[in-house]
């Protein structure tokens, strides 16, 4: 059997840390188990060292960026592998450059292309627990890259689908995948299964607990992952292909403030006027989300929609600049919106969900400002001071 | 032109200094020159790593180790990249892999095998500066070593042959190589400068200026190296075959107290009884200086001799092991005793000035216990208490 286990920042985040990542790994292994054990940066360190950066060069090359950074998970692998040969068990730490890990160019964004299992092979074959570096690749000048933050994860799932692992651990701050933030839903519940599909919803809503491309990967792969405590020893939650949700039609309830309306007024009501101007921002890497299209007065429409707050000025400048190619009159922004999502597989087969949704708010006295729908969720965009409240009174009428 | 340029942990300890280090190869850039930069790790981390390390186990292999410490520079190389870029200066960091700098297998202390400089003469085509990692290789396994302690100095010189560089400039915490340690001896003065040999005397003597092996390799393949300071803008010391010192016959008087003296007593006075102890301490790596043969009652010898002082536990324990093979009766050591020493080309052919050396710790009262010399140096060993009146008569009866 073997795993792949990968611990976050906050559980390497100190030498006690790392003794007690170490002993957990080391249980695995006097099981008999193969284990490859992925590590980020130790707590803060990220933070810090693009703290430093900033210290001298206010716009640093991301090249360098990422020569700096992948010291942070170099030394947390290091420090992991004295830790385990401390209580007896052979170990060994291997870098980007050791396994290989090779990555597109791109750097501080980079995308794995083909890890290398040679080695990692022989060092378990030889009874080590192997210890790889998180987030960290190599392009084909030999240049080290990053996968951006949280691409620990993704290093881990794709570990675990290159050596066929039986299963992919991740450590994190949470103990599992919830029915809703439980800071804002104390009655919020543990999933013990989530399919891969809900996850993805989960994770590109603000749900935060798996990076997405990771999951996308998992996906691709058929890799099985447990999301659970890097602190505490609770079972977790497995995301899976197809997960049994206990006849639960809703698996989460997500709000993610990062989230802004655009309103384009005056487009002309001619065909190809909407295409031309989501093509513009699908051209220049925008998701868009909720399309309003009202129409106007004198032949002429609005259409509202939705787009990440990072990236409002984007768009906003992206669409002045081209205001008469697109022939419209005017652009404006609302970053006082927030976005409340149901996701589950049962959404689908369940017209009834999304009108239940709607009278909760209506009597919660909550406007919904737009709609949007897919086979497994449905989102509605409210005012963001009606966050909090929203998340509660959906969860309560469609999870409780 | 092309200049190496070899900055130590002092010299880039924080972001201000990594800048100011920046305006120097600036300088050099903007003369139209070639600029290799080696770095070591700012300030103190090496210590806070090993520190770091301690707490996880007390006695960490040597490989995660090396690939711990190696973090270090790899963190000052591309802070100082985004430093030169700011400045407008074109520059790209290199690590080992990079380079690649390949060594033997000892982690901890390996020793440079061949620099591949393809990529660096690339680098350096496109007119960049190339930011290398000193201290650190990389083994046929494809693990990461380092180079002992001191060991950017070596990668600079080694990086200097390599490339051919006109000059290798270390700049370091002392603006030179003086005529004995300017904080015992106010007049001491700055040598413009010295030879390969009489600067490996000196640095195998404890003046600590260039590490010992970069020293040897300069000698080797006739690399000129320049001591001068990281922080100061003032002329260093020219290290190089045949140094103009200016009639000056001594070129520097050096103290050590990293001394211990060894006695054995009761050796058999019988052929091959010597040769059976200093061979045994030979096959051991252990450096013997300054030997003193008494003979004894019974036909039986004494023998005194010199080691440097964090071996005297292995040298008693060696020593006590073989007694019966050695045919000696005891060994004790004195760890109470310094070793002064001048260091000149002049030294051979002047015969007089060892007795002038004597003489003048004569007149100062200072009991010489041994004696060793070599064609271009005079040690003499005395108690650890005389050390600093014996550096400060010695410097002025043979330098002023």
């Amino acid at each position: 059997m073997l795993v792949v286990k990968k611990f976050g920042g906050t559980s390497v985040g100190n030498p006690d840390r790392i003794q007690s990542v170490a002993l957990r790994c080391a249980q695995d292994y006097k099981a008999g188990k193969e284990v490859v054990v992925v590590l980020s940066a130790m707590g803060k360190v990220t933070d810090e060292l693009i703290a430093l950066a900033g210290k001298v060069n206010e716009n640093p090359s991301k090249r360098e960026m990422d020569m700096l950074l992948s010291t942070g998970e170099q030394t947390s692998v290091a420090l992991l592998a004295m830790a385990l040969d401390a209580i007896g068990i052979p170990a060994i730490s291997l870098n980007a450059y050791q396994v290989p890990m090779l990555t597109t160019s791109d750097y501080g964004n980079a995308k794995l292309r083909r890890i290398d299992t040679g080695r990692i092979r022989r060092e378990l074959e030889s009874r080590k627990v192997v210890i790889i570096t998180g987030f960290q690749g190599l392009n084909k000048l030999d240049d080290i890259t990053t996968l951006g933050r949280g691409g620990s994860d993704t290093t881990a799932v794709a570990l675990a689908a290159s050596l066929h692992a039986d299963v992919c651990e991740i450590f994190t701050d949470v103990d599992g995948v919830y029915t809703a933030d439980p800071r804002l839903v104390p009655n919020a519940k543990k999933l013990l299964e989530i399919s891969y599909d809900e996850m993805l919803e989960l994770a590109s809503l603000g749900a935060q607990v798996l990076h997405n491309r990771s999951v996308e990967l998992a996906k691709k792969y058929g890799v099985e992952v447990i999301v659970r405590s890097g602190i505490l020893n609770t079972e977790g939650t497995l995301v899976k292909e197809e997960a049994n949700v206990e006849n639960m039609m809703v698996s989460g309830v997500a709000a993610d403030l990062n989230t802004a309306k655009i309103t384009v007024t005056g487009l002309k009501d001619e065909p190809g006027s909407a295409f031309r101007l989501f093509d513009l921002l699908a051209n220049n890497s925008i998701n868009v989300d909720a399309i309003l299209q009202t129409g106007g007065q004198h032949g002429k429409h609005e259409i509202a929609f939705i787009v990440a707050r990072n990236f409002t000025k984007k768009v906003i400048a992206l669409i002045e600049e081209n205001k008469t190619k697109l022939k419209i009159e005017s652009v404006e922004s609302d970053e006082t919106v927030a976005k409340i999502s149901v996701v589950g597989a049962g959404i689908q087969s369940n017209p009834g969900m999304a009108a239940r949704m709607f009278e909760a708010l209506y009597n919660a006295g909550i406007n919904i400002l737009m709609i949007a729908t897919s086979e497994i969720r449905i989102t509605v965009i409210i005012k963001e001071v009606d966050m909090e409240k929203a998340v509660r009174t959906v969860h309560d009428a469609l999870v409780d």
